[in-house]
This record gives C-alpha cells, sequence and structure tokens, in this order.
C-alpha cells in the first residue's frame, strides 16, 4: 500500500503542475504512473474531471487491460488504452498526455514528422551528440480509439519516447515522473521555440538552417 | 436560501479562476448562475467593480427580467440582457461572458461566423463525431444593448451555445457552472490555436486546411 | 497620517498586483498616489528599487517639485517630473508608468500616435459612443528629463489621460488607483490586441477596418 | 559560515524566481552566486536536479577550478567551467544562465552579435547615453565544454556582461544577484519586444529604425 500512497501523490503533484501551466484545458489530458510490474498496475486520472481540483477521485488503479482494479464508480480516461499499449511494450513507468495550443500548431506545420536538430535542450532527452536530431511522428487522430491505438503502437519502442496526435496533443513516456515530466518541457519548449521561429521567418539572418 | 449561497460559492469561485486568467481586463465581463427555476432568478456580477477582489457585493440576485429582486445599491451588469434572455429561452444554468485578446482578434480575421473542425478539443461541447465542424455566429457590436439583445437573441436555439460579438468578447452557456467554464476554455483553447496558425500560415507545409 | 498610511496600502498593493503581471521588467516603472491637496503631496517609488518586494523604503512622501518632504536617503524615481506635471495641470489622483513589450512595440508600429476604435474596452476609458475613437499620443525619448517634461506636459489636459513615450513605456493618469489601473489595463489590452492582430494581417478577410 | 548561509538563501530565492517565470524549462540553466574571494568559492546548482523544488542539495561550494569544496554526492552544473571563467577574469558576484524560447529565437535571427539601441530598458544595463546601443555576442554551441569555455572567454571583459550561446541560452553576469538579476531581465525584455516587432515587420510604419 506504501508504494500506491506513495504514487499517487506524486501523480497528484504533478497533475496540479501541469494544471498550473494550463496543459489541461476544457477537462482534456490524462496522465498514468506505474504502481506495480507484477501484476501490471497503474493509477490513471478518471475521466472528464476538472483537473483544478484535487480530490480523492482524480485518479483510479487500473490492470494491464485498462480496467478498474477495485470497485468505482469512475471511468478510467477514454484513451486508457494509449496508457496500456506503452506499459505493456516498454519499461516506462509515467505517461503525460497534454493538449498546448503549440503541440496543436505544429502538426498543422508538419505531416508525417517534426524533425528538430542543433538545441542544446535536446540533451534532456538524454541524447548527448553535437548536432544531434530528434524525430517526433504525427500520427492522425482516428475517433475510433482502438484503431487509433494501433497506429499509436507503431511508434512504442523504446522505454522512453513521444507520439504527437493530429490536434490532439502529445504523449511522452518515461522511466519515471520526474523524467517524463522533464521530457514533456524539452519537447515544448521545442515547438514553442519553432512556431516563434516561423512566425518571423522573413526576418530570419542566420545562414545555418536548424531544421530538415 | 442554501441553494443560493451554494450558487454564489460555486460562481465566486469562478470569478477567481477567470480572474487568474486575466479574462476580465479593465473590468470588463459579466457571469451568472441560476439560482431559481419558479421564479426564475439568478445571481449576475454588479456593474462596474474591481473583480481581482471577493467581496459582499460581487453578485446580486436578479429576476427574469434583470431587475434586483433584493433592495440594493448595487446595479446589475449593464448586459444583464443577453443573460435574461438565455435563462428565458434554454434550459441553461450558467452565462460567461468575458474578454480576450483572442477572441477579439478572431472577429476581425472572420465576418458572420467563425467554422473550426478536426480539433479534438470540439469533444469538450458534447460532440463525438469525427471530424466535426463547429460554427460560432459573429454579432455586431450595438451600443444599444437591446438592439444587441435582439441580435443576440436569433443565436439562442440550443441549452448550451456560444455568440461572439464584434470586438466585445464572447459569451458561452451550458447546463451548470463546471460544463460552461469548460466550454469557454475549448473555445478559447480553439481561438489560440487558430490565431497562432495563421501567423505562420506562410510556413504550414501540411495539405489538409484544418478550417473551412 | 491616517490618509497617508491608506495611501500608502493602496500604493502598495497596486504594485504587487502590477509586479505580479510583469509590468516593471529590470527594476523599470514608476507609480505615485496623491496623499493631499493643500499642500500638493504625494507618494511615489524609489528609485532602483526590486519592486517583487515589499519594503518600508518602496516609496516617499514628496512635494510639488517632487522633493521629499521628510528627511529620507532614498531618491523619488527619476522621472517624477512628470509625475509633477500631472498633478499640478489635473485633478488626478494617481499616475501609473510601466513598461511592456507590448506598448513598446506599438510606439515602433506608429510614429506620432495611435488611434483605435469600435473596441468595446474603451468604455474603461468613460467612453460611451458606438464606434468611439482615442488617440494616444507618442512623444519621443529625451534623455533630457526637463526636456522629456516639457513635451510630455502637451498632452496634459484633462484629469485622465495616457502618453506613450517611444520605447520608454506608457504613462496613464485618473481620478484614483482604481480608475487608473483601469485605464492602463484597457490600454494593455488594446495594445496586445492590436499587435495580435497586425502579426496576421495576411490572414485578415473581415471588410471593416478598426483603426485610421 | 554567516555568509555561506546568507548567500545560499539569496541564490534559492533566486532560483525560486526564474523557476516561477519558466526560465529552467526541462531543468536546464544554472546560476550561481560568489561566497569568497580568496581563496574564490562559489555556490552553483548541483547538475540535473528539478528546480521547481527547494531542498539542501540544490547547490554545492565549489573552488576556482569548479571542483567541490566539500566531500558530497553531487555533481556541479556541466557548464561551471562558464562560471568559473568569469568568477577569475571579473569582480562579478553572480552568473545567471538561462534558456527561454525567446533568446534561442534570436540567435537563428542574427549570426555573431545582436545590436539593439534606443530602448530605455538599456539603462537598467547602467548605460545613460541617449540612443545609446549594446552589442550581445552569440557564439556557436560546442559540445566539447573546453572548446565553448574558450570561446566564451573572449568575450568576457567586464565586471558586467553578457553573452549567447546559439540554441543554448544566454549567460549573465553583474556585481551582485539583484543587478545580475536586473541585467537578465532587461535582455529578455529586449529580446521578446524585438521578436514581437519582426513578427509585425511589414506593418511597421515608424521611420526610424531602432536596429542595426
Amino acid at each position: 500500500m506504501k508504494q500506491l500512497f506513495r504514487q499517487w501523490q506524486e501523480l497528484s503533484d504533478l497533475k496540479k503542475e501541469l494544471t498550473d501551466r494550463n496543459w489541461f484545458p476544457a477537462t482534456s489530458g490524462n496522465i498514468s504512473i506505474k504502481v506495480s510490474d507484477n501484476p501490471l498496475t497503474f493509477l490513471i486520472t478518471a475521466s472528464g474531471r476538472d483537473k483544478t481540483k484535487t480530490t480523492p477521485d482524480d485518479f483510479l488503479l487500473v490492470n494491464q487491460n485498462g480496467d478498474p482494479v477495485l470497485e468505482t464508480d469512475l471511468r478510467p480516461s477514454a484513451e486508457t488504452l494509449l496508457h496500456t499499449h506503452i506499459y505493456n511494450n516498454t519499461n516506462a513507468a509515467c505517461v503525460l498526455h497534454v493538449h498546448t495550443t503549440d503541440n496543436n500548431v505544429i502538426t498543422n506545420v508538419y505531416d508525417k514528422e517534426v524533425v528538430l536538430c542543433n538545441q542544446e535542450i535536446i540533451k534532456a532527452l538524454n541524447i548527448w551528440e553535437e548536432g544531434a536530431s530528434i524525430r517526433i511522428p504525427i500520427i492522425e487522430n482516428y475517433a475510433h480509439i482502438p484503431t487509433l491505438g494501433e497506429n499509436f503502437r507503431n511508434h512504442i519502442y523504446e522505454d522512453a519516447g513521444a507520439v504527437l496526435i493530429r490536434n490532439h496533443g502529445i504523449t511522452v513516456w518515461g522511466k519515471d515522473s520526474f523524467d517524463t515530466k522533464k521530457r514533456l518541457e524539452a519537447y515544448e519548449f521545442l515547438f514553442q521555440f519553432h512556431i516563434k521561429l516561423l512566425s518571423i521567418k522573413g526576418g530570419v539572418q542566420h545562414g545555418a538552417n536548424s531544421y530538415s
């Protein structure tokens, strides 16, 4: 039980921090944290609740199929399937899915993927080579969740990663809540930076093109 | 009386939340919540007060004509008529009217209506079809409130909805304060997103046009 | 003394509110509030202090010439002269001078004045006609304060008003601190709105031109 | 010891203030404050920690070579070398290095340096002439820290200064933490202002060009 309480508190703190950034507009977004490996269980945000509040109904414990472990009136987030795909296929222990206007815009600027390079902040993704580039896939926003899940699953091949869904936010996963939050902040920084740069493109004088 | 106190507190919390977002610049904006159906009464912000403060004079109870129910020195918001039109014609229980630079800009980009589609956040408006589109009417900003009210009333035909007034904010209504806040956040997210996208339009490479 | 303490507190609250908006970057800006009419005295921010802190040295009382009334080690703001010009020539009781990137940008877009019209928020300036327009003069930023003061004084002809100094913020005055804050918020809203609109100008489709 | 405790508290307050501005995205950035001159020691942020938290492990004391003075499990920031170059070559007592999307963008707009002039906020840099201009060098972001350090050192020739690293934030130093924070705020204000102006360039009507 100690682990459950500790993870609840960690996820609750994280929810508050992301709420303060306005990263859950209109009750959107969902986040989860792993509680046990055998059997696999994780805490995930309940569906449709006001994330500006902190309550005992904020999260519920679900199993590897995304079904509630304990009897409850709460429904897990409609997109719990994406979380189960990640936990079932990697060693990730935290998944964050948020909508921002920046991550929404970036999926209207690029088609199948965003490629960014030459940014110091890429080191937050644990990539240390000079001039390293990163690639974030963009998938279509299928309303049918199992179809969305299948397309999403094609891009899960590491213990830490990120996928953009067109006009439907970003999903980031990592080894723990601190690592995953750091990755999410890095992606959002890069998107905001890139969009600002595009908005003044006509004025860009520096020869080097930082983007593929 | 219990219902009155509860609704006062709910409206007061909402006022604080929207104030913290800076959605009442220069004392603009007005919000209300229904207290009873028979007779119709609702609490509405008093005119011209500093919304960054919480005081016993923040709201007053008015009837179906927008007149104060109890003797008071306070004047209801000058635009109370728009609220009475909504409560008299729908089952809405909350009305929010706020000014943001984004909702102001959008009424300078489009003429009679804004149409947005293919956005996940549209689900916050309780619309669930894939590729659904929404349409927010824009009306002119008549200084004569009864004329403004008549034009506004033409667009009230559902229990939840929204109308933009040119250079004069958005008015959103819904079944309760939580639902209405969620809708308002969804609209503001969509406007901010759309304006950001327009600001980098030259750089847009993705073939699909998300907007009509 | 009661009036002095009350005004100190009011100015201190206002300083905190504007600090929270980040409207005093790099210790810039200065604000004042009138304490007495005969003789004229007002409290004004001390020069060069960290406005994120609240201390007994935040303000000092000065007379109609801007000289300290009581012995003090503090220097009044270098631009106290602009405040004395306002208090000596109008019935204003509060003066706010702040730098924002928006009010800085607007003085690089227009030359001698900014004219804005058809904005609901103009009512916050106590102007109620439909389609009313406002005009904010822009003066050059003379480093020689007496010269700056002379140019500034040419635009003081009402008990409430505003002047932009090129690349040097806006100065707003009004009948009390609440009224003056409201006016400042209205101007900043209008500038932010106008700059956002200019940034997407190519996309503007609405026929009516809101600006002269 | 008193000096050590006082400087720790000052650096901790500063860390919180910059965190609240979101100037340490994804655990990026590092800041330091001088504790003693003979021998040279300074407190610097430990590597890779969550800067939204306040803990006894936030900083560690290092010497003129950037090595820990006391036995510790913490590693000083990977870029401690830049701080030692500044403390060894000037009388500066504080160094701040932060990443913002604005300071990132500006290094993609200009090549070897940014030159800004005619801005009142330049006075925060202790430059008082009318029409003064400032010049901030931009260096390449070498992953090899000693090489980065050598290039950085070429631009250290005053007790207060600033250097931009391409896509890798700004480093600012000054005579104490208050002065250095003021300078950093001034630079960030100027970058944000300049980028906003560039984003609406087509609309700029004012004849005078404020930038070289």
